[in-house]
């Protein structure tokens, strides 16, 4: 029996996990070498678990720690789990993987949203669907419908932000260097999102880039393939 | 009497080095507290330093090494000088820096070439003047007033290119974290060769890159600052 659990984030069906966050979790605990269950929850059953300890999933209970947000629990199973194989590489690379987080965030999360968000919504129970569509619509302004509305303009132009780790591959197969670190798995988040809710292609013609995601996928047992594209 | 040669770039004022690739390097130098004396060279007169061992600058001289490229020249002083503070904090920070590296070289410098390319040239010598407007109208498929025909909105939309800096100095005062690895010194020379060749307000109201910036000039004895902006 494991004593560990990752509170992760669900549609409708518990084997379709597409949170980007809770992916760089998993991606984290695999990359450890660690045992875990994956408990996929709606939106609406996060403040349920471990007393409303966090609002958002990721949520990692180990034993009798409890740890919230991605970014977090990276640094935590490294510190706590020093003799696995490092998620960071370094004081140097931890501080980087804030620079690869906020690139992310700012440039593929917001491109992701005005393609997928309706195909989010839609894989969701009806309970998170009106949670969703509120809190969405309030805090983008717009409907879900008008959110989407140049979508595929939005699937055209994405290709070009992934211009920054296509130059790097011409020097390295990883962000990480020669194997994947958690900076790595920040950029997979983001794209595994969108592969697992719309599974539209985001990748240019013989794209390096599809080529780095693809190895992604194999990692650690194909963990993010055993979740196939929408 | 130092050892240590930096060539770098300079137009017909000498006291006025502009290359982003060079700043890195002489930050570089900075960071580890190596003495060495910079040597700026016109374009036409790189393949007559050191029996034309590289087309581009910086090239350092340190002794009997020979070093090019700014991302090597980098590595080269973490291995030469291991004693000396780290210019990338491990070996995950070396590999990210490739990302940060590729980031500024697909969105910042393209942009700072639409708007500062005219600027470069008027700085040049003579016989630079048209080596530079032959190389880059030809590089770029336009002359050096079409390139710039669209500065003003180059110049507008540039703060929008830096909201990953301004996202990550949420989480912490440099890209190294609480202090400044190579990876700053890549996004610092890119602003600088804005600053010294445009000098060209790219920053935001209230803007917390600024700041960075700013922190980013004052390092090493304000090394960055004793270049005026344009």
């Amino acid at each position: 029996m494991t004593s560990r659990t990752l509170y992760s984030l669900c549609g409708s069906d518990d084997a379709r996990p597409f949170s980007p966050h809770c992916w760089k979790a998993v991606m984290s605990l695999a990359h450890k070498g660690l045992d875990f269950e994956e408990r996929p929850l709606a939106f609406t059953a996060i403040p349920g678990v471990e007393n409303g300890f966090s609002k958002t999933v990721p949520i990692l209970r180990d034993g009798d720690e409890l740890v919230k947000d991605s970014f977090e629990i990276a640094v935590y199973l490294d510190e706590a789990y020093p003799n696995a194989p490092s998620l960071f590489n370094g004081e140097g690379g931890k501080a980087l993987s804030r620079f690869v987080e906020s690139w992310s965030q700012t440039q593929l999360h917001p491109a992701i949203v005005k393609i997928a968000v309706l195909d989010i919504h839609d894989m969701l129970d009806e309970a998170d669907r009106a949670y969703f569509r509120e809190t969405r619509t309030k805090a983008l302004g717009k409907t879900l419908e008008e959110v989407i509305s140049d979508r595929d303009a939005e699937i055209a132009v994405f290709p070009e932000k992934l211009a920054p780790i296509r130059r790097m591959l011409a020097s390295q197969p990883f962000l990480g260097g020669d194997t994947a670190l958690f900076a790595d798995y920040i950029v997979f988040g983001a794209l595994q999102w969108a592969r697992v809710t719309s599974g539209v292609d985001l990748f240019g013609k013989n794209d390096a880039v599809r080529d780095w995601f693809e190895r992604c996928l194999d990692l650690h047992g194909a963990r993010g393939r055993s979740v196939t594209a929408a």
